[in-house]
């Protein structure tokens, strides 16, 4: 038998499972989609579809206008980029169809990686644009270095499916995007001075979506990683490295959020088995079973510090972990290559590069690593700064308040639910917001004509003392205020309920498919409290001062008799039975 | 190298690639479901999956019975169909099982198109019988045609993956379908004339899990274009137009909807992927990029405006939006082989075709493509018509109006909610009924009996007005009349909350899985107006006509007395409180 | 053509395949996950995340440790056993790496089938442990007997892809454990000795979900079957059986409960189409049309009757269906194998087994397959209850009542619902109890020092008797004893809303990602009566002896005069209005 004979077969057969490994890595768009909706609140899960549904095709028309040919041009200016071409229009006919398909959807895989840590307010628009430029210029270039034939790849640079070139990339623009744009509402509370005095989780609206999103990443993952494979041998050691180092990673994250939190982390495992995936990409193919189970056992360690880094140390709100998962398992698998990679994976002919230092290469590789993390390090770093800040300077990166309190997918895209007929409450319910934040609003100054002279009720029957009930109807974000003012009265009991409120006027429409929605029941709170000792008149005013706006929508307030309180656990009634702070 | 091994090699790869593509377009049934699932009511959800995971069961049945001979037998009547026979039973050891497979997954699709468009509201039975024929006769005698060896084949006519034959069959046998079974209760508002002055959007119950059976669907398109291909250049292509396409049409909606409403729309543009991948299926082969990119640029307009034709000129209500998808794109799709097929596409030559008119061939093939839509379309419009209108005429195609109202989960299925935990608010909340409906109900004559005497309760201490609440307790689905109702008689406010009733009669037993699922707690609304102006004995005498149907569950009013009300907005009080539109 | 080109294209070919189809049978984890997620209560679901997506990684790293070579090593021990190795660490240059992974996840499916059936009330840290001993222990010895050439396999025991091996082993291991485990607070009400009188249904949170999951693992069961195929014909019927015989099955369940039910049940044809999988996968290779499709009409009926046996006769608690689904179908299926395989079929000659009973065979290959089933079967039941026991005795195989009832996502991982936002209702709600408990709680002695005094309210007007209205805030977990309280005083209608309350106590702080969640607002319920010929003193001394528990939480009642009530239906008012059963 002929080595003809066998290039031909392998020709065929890996020219077939490449393309099926493209369409796995297209797969893992999905499983973007699924992750950050799940983690993420659901007043925006239109919005993050619609951003991960985007990232990929407006991806593909900059990958057919220049990111293709940049990428995978010929070398010019040294081997810094490829060479700008219109070949897929011109010259149709000898394309090479398959590198383009297969370089796309890795080339979608960087730019959506950023949508997660910017989830939540950033402004649409500007989200189409920054992503148009990762995948036009950003991504290409870089890529071209590595994979294009580029110095990198020149200089024996290893990356073999995209730690550095993909993860790290992405993960750089996530992180310069999210400092830029700062923080969603009520995650960080600050204290007079600017400083950190407490940072608050929001937790994601749908676990299950965002697990399946975590199994359709690893699913894809295969194809990630093994889709370049040329040979049986390479491609059963991808899926044997692909495999052991994300389920090391995972129990790793399990014992340490274990020990250190007294739980095992459900959210946390799930971002785990995503580092362990990142960091086994680059050396994948030159790794051995060993090598990839220590390498998966760092990404777990790493990803719990890198959520607690970002959160706790440079205040850098970043709401999928994209930061952790992506940056910092990117860098660490492309290091690894230089301290793991052993002669003895299959794959490690064909990679033609040295041994790693802990199989007794030495240095070599590992500098080399360094050196190839650097330069793509410094690009992403300028070129995602000058993105951003253009963008913010110009139209804006960041929603306005009231978006990002309402919803994007309300504002944004004029949706008014993802989950139409379900009841949702705020997710930031219970969220402190700046502490000066809530005393200026307590003692907010109220013009004087909105003084109430108090009326005393005369109808109390003797032997019981007055209880009144307040019952107050607001709109939901004035709750945590309401709360805090009503405590510092002493009410230290109170019951809210989700209502709809109901005028005559209809709300603004939002369009469905093209087809008006009208609102014309409008989401409320309804706070109850019953007051004996605190003054009615000090309840009220208080009540007025905190809600007051002067807009429509700023509520009303009903005030009942009561006949009796009693309190079930210690049999108190009335008077005694409000006075706990139960 | 010889021939024979070449050839030998392209048996085994695309032998083993053909049923991988076959297992990717059985994984579109997921996506088929959860895009219709999402795209509709929760009430409906579990009927949704039932009929999608039957449809294909059924379908299997139907297949191996006739539907297989029928589309892959020897030609009889002159290439009209395949010859029937049991060769699956009686000649297994030399059967074709990877045709038989592959056609039938294509078969499933073009079966469940339809669901969509008919969602909540047909009878189970019904669905299950018409789904039946459709995968026994319609299908497997027009794919003949096309894909049998038929006579459309033999006559010059391409669709490549089905365009023609899949999509646009699926979407004709969807627009009857819809049209005879008439619109959803409160989709269309029309006046005393029968004209519609008003379409109602009912939005989807959960765009999340939509958004993910478009990521399936497209992940699935990739096996349903690409599985016949038998060289790797003609399947890099078709995955290169599969991608562009859609990709472009996506683009090109979110551009549209965003000048056009004001902001991009999410369900819109999921639609627009799809619409993209329909129109490319056809002439996935022999397109290049320019041109698969123009078939893109037109789905994207063309999902619109199939969506604005269906809802406002022809009022057929399609819940899912298949007639715009699938029967405009499959036509569309069809039509752009005469247009844009080029012979720099690797897959031309294997085609057998002549070039498009945009490329230089003239109007023979662009002729022939019209001609097999022509005849494809007429056989598709009789086929479905007769079949939905010997089911109409004899079983029903259509639940009661109480089964739709209720949701077809409970009626259909005794399943009480897909969703079981999940507070649910019916989704037609807001909707405005038919305009004369309104009307009726609130002028209804009631019995005399059920006149009210109204006693002056005369406790209210000087200096305030006598104020009082109403709380209603009733149905859900009375809200509109009610609030219509109270609104003419000036009560301008009113709260809506979710309450469950509890009485002693317990709930009709429905099954789960064999063992009875007791509702003890009946779903209702509370609605709280507080009237001082208005006569209580007026508002109580609206609101038992609005309610009064002589059945129980009809609702009860409580009656209390209200201290004292201030509008925070305005610090008015009392009476003035109470006065107001907001 | 030499035999030798053929071998290399096969070897390329089936090679990659292979590999494909490990992929794929991964992905069922996926499915795995969303199907015992979806059929379970929502506050459950981080932890069943968790668990399958850690008996994966846990399943990973027990395979590395010994489970790999137990089942692939040479054999010792006359065939009972594979050798120990650590090949894959010490000779990973010529380790097999496909068979590694393809058996891994084979060996994690049959860790996960345990977890749906111990489902809702397991430990976590236990879970974890049974899992490691099921994949390093349980799994890999008796896989070997079969697969890795001990002793069933030179025996001639036939199992293709696992009906005996996978899921007849991880059924059993689900009912023992099951039934170790005890069933589900409120899933069987037992009288005074014991006898189970009533079985509840606890309906699945998301149907939707669980129907991804079911077309996950189909679509994932086309790899489950067919990875092992090395040629053309053999894969192309294994995709034909594999698709007849669970649409079999799911046409015939849909039937059968249609009659026996009066309604089709959806989550029932759920698990039929699994049924039929599970059935089919023994003798996927060895049958063809006719058989498959009677192999799916068998296990679509096993299905219904081994969720009523498990349900109703031995009363094994069994969440999401698994012992029906696959343990009975599982071994229906090994035994089909002796029934219906055949020589038509072009996977029987590579079998090397006999032909069925029913295709002339005889007994001789029946005999064997109940004779691999029996070891098989007995090697599980041993080693399963020795862990399950030994679990049980030491650090407990179940979690408290009250982590059953708050849920285990909360208790087990400190996440405070995987749906954050959303208002989920208790899912228990409207299950009664056991009847003893009920009784015993209403007549609970309460110290005297509870006596409530009544104090008459004087301030009803004359003419109308004087009616209150009860507000009860309590915890959900009270309202089935409080409504049979009540409706034994004569209060027959009642009016229950999920309120939030709110006091000056902070939650414990749960962690979600490494950042405390805090939770100010607790979930209540309040109850509102309305009550006039039932004393109020009366009503309130029940309530308080119905949620008296010492414990802070207890609740609150307020009372309020009532001015008015008005009964619709019957225009009745007052006195007369609160009599009824409605």
């Amino acid at each position: 038998m002929t080595e003809q004979i066998m290039e031909a077969i392998s020709s065929e057969v890996y020219g077939v499972w490449f393309l099926i490994g493209a369409a796995l890595v297209f797969w893992m768009q999905a499983g973007f989609t699924m992750c950050e909706a799940g983690f993420t609140r659901s007043k925006n899960s239109g919005n993050i579809i619609m951003k991960n549904l985007m990232d990929f095709c407006i991806g593909t028309v900059m990958w057919f206008i220049c990111g293709a040919s940049l990428m995978l041009g010929e070398n010019i200016l040294h081997g810094f980029s490829g060479g700008f071409s219109f070949d897929v229009f011109t010259d149709y006919g000898s394309f090479d169809y398959s590198a383009f398909v297969f370089n796309l959807v890795f080339c979608a895989t960087t730019a959506t990686i950023v949508s997660g840590a910017m989830a939540e307010r950033t402004k649409f628009s500007s989200y189409c644009i920054y992503s148009a430029i990762i995948s036009a210029i950003i991504y290409p270039i870089e890529a071209h270095w590595t994979w294009g034939g580029g110095f990198l790849a020149q200089w024996g640079f290893h990356d073999y499916a995209g730690s550095n070139c993909i993860h790290m990339v992405g993960g750089i623009c996530a992180l310069v995007g999210a400092w830029m744009l700062g923080p969603r509402i009520g995650k960080f509370v600050k204290d007079k001075n600017g400083k950190v005095t407490k940072v608050n989780a929001f937790p994601g609206h749908n676990l299950v979506v965002a697990a399946l999103g975590v199994f359709i990443l690893w699913l894809g993952w295969y194809g990630f990683n093994g889709a370049a494979a040329t040979d049986i041998g390479t491609l059963g050691s991808i899926f044997l490295t692909t495999t052991v180092a994300p389920a090391v990673a995972t129990v790793t994250c399990m014992i340490v959020t274990w020990v250190k939190y007294g739980k095992p982390d459900v959210a946390m495992c799930l971002n785990a088995a995503l580092a362990g995936l990142v960091a086994i990409t680059a050396g994948c193919d030159v790794t051995d079973c060993l090598g990839s189970a220590i390498i998966g056992l760092v990404a777990g360690i790493l990803v719990i510090v890198g959520v607690w880094f970002t959160d706790y140390v440079v205040h850098v709100d970043d709401p999928v972990g994209a930061v952790a998962v992506h940056m910092l398992n990117g860098i660490w698998g492309t290091v690894a290559v230089g301290l793991f990679a052993t002669k003895t994976a299959p794959g490690f002919e064909l990679a033609g590069i040295g041994e790693g230092l802990f199989y007794g290469g030495g240095f070599e590789q590992l500098g080399k690593q360094f050196g190839g993390i650097g330069v793509t390090a410094l690009w992403t770093v300028v070129l995602a700064a000058v993105t951003f800040g253009i963008i913010k300077k110009t139209i804006g990166l960041r929603v306005t308040e009231e978006e990002e309190i309402v919803g994007l997918d309300q504002m944004e895209h004029g949706l008014l639910s993802a989950y139409a007929g379900f009841e949702v409450v705020d997710d930031s319910f219970g969220i402190a917001y700046d502490e000066d934040e809530d005393t200026s609003q307590i003692t907010g100054d109220v013009p004087e004509t909105q003084a109430v002279p108090v009326m005393v009720s005369n109808t109390v029957p003797e032997g019981r003392p007055k209880m009144t009930k307040i019952e107050i109807l607001c709109k939901e974000r004035n709750l945590e205020k309401l709360k805090n003012a009503l405590m510092k009265l002493g009410i230290t009991g109170m019951t809210v309920s989700h209502v709809m409120g109901c005028g005559v006027q209809k709300g603004k429409p939002e369009y469905y498919r093209g087809v008006a929605v009208e609102a014309s029941l409008l989401p409320k709170i309804r706070v109850d409290v019953v007051v004996c000792a605190v003054p009615v008149k000090d309840a009220i005013d208080t009540i007025k001062k905190v809600l007051y706006t002067g807009h429509i929508g700023d509520g009303k307030i009903f005030v009942y008799d009561v006949e009796r309180v009693v309190k079930v656990r210690t049999g108190e009634e009335n008077f005694e039975a409000l006075q706990d702070v139960e």
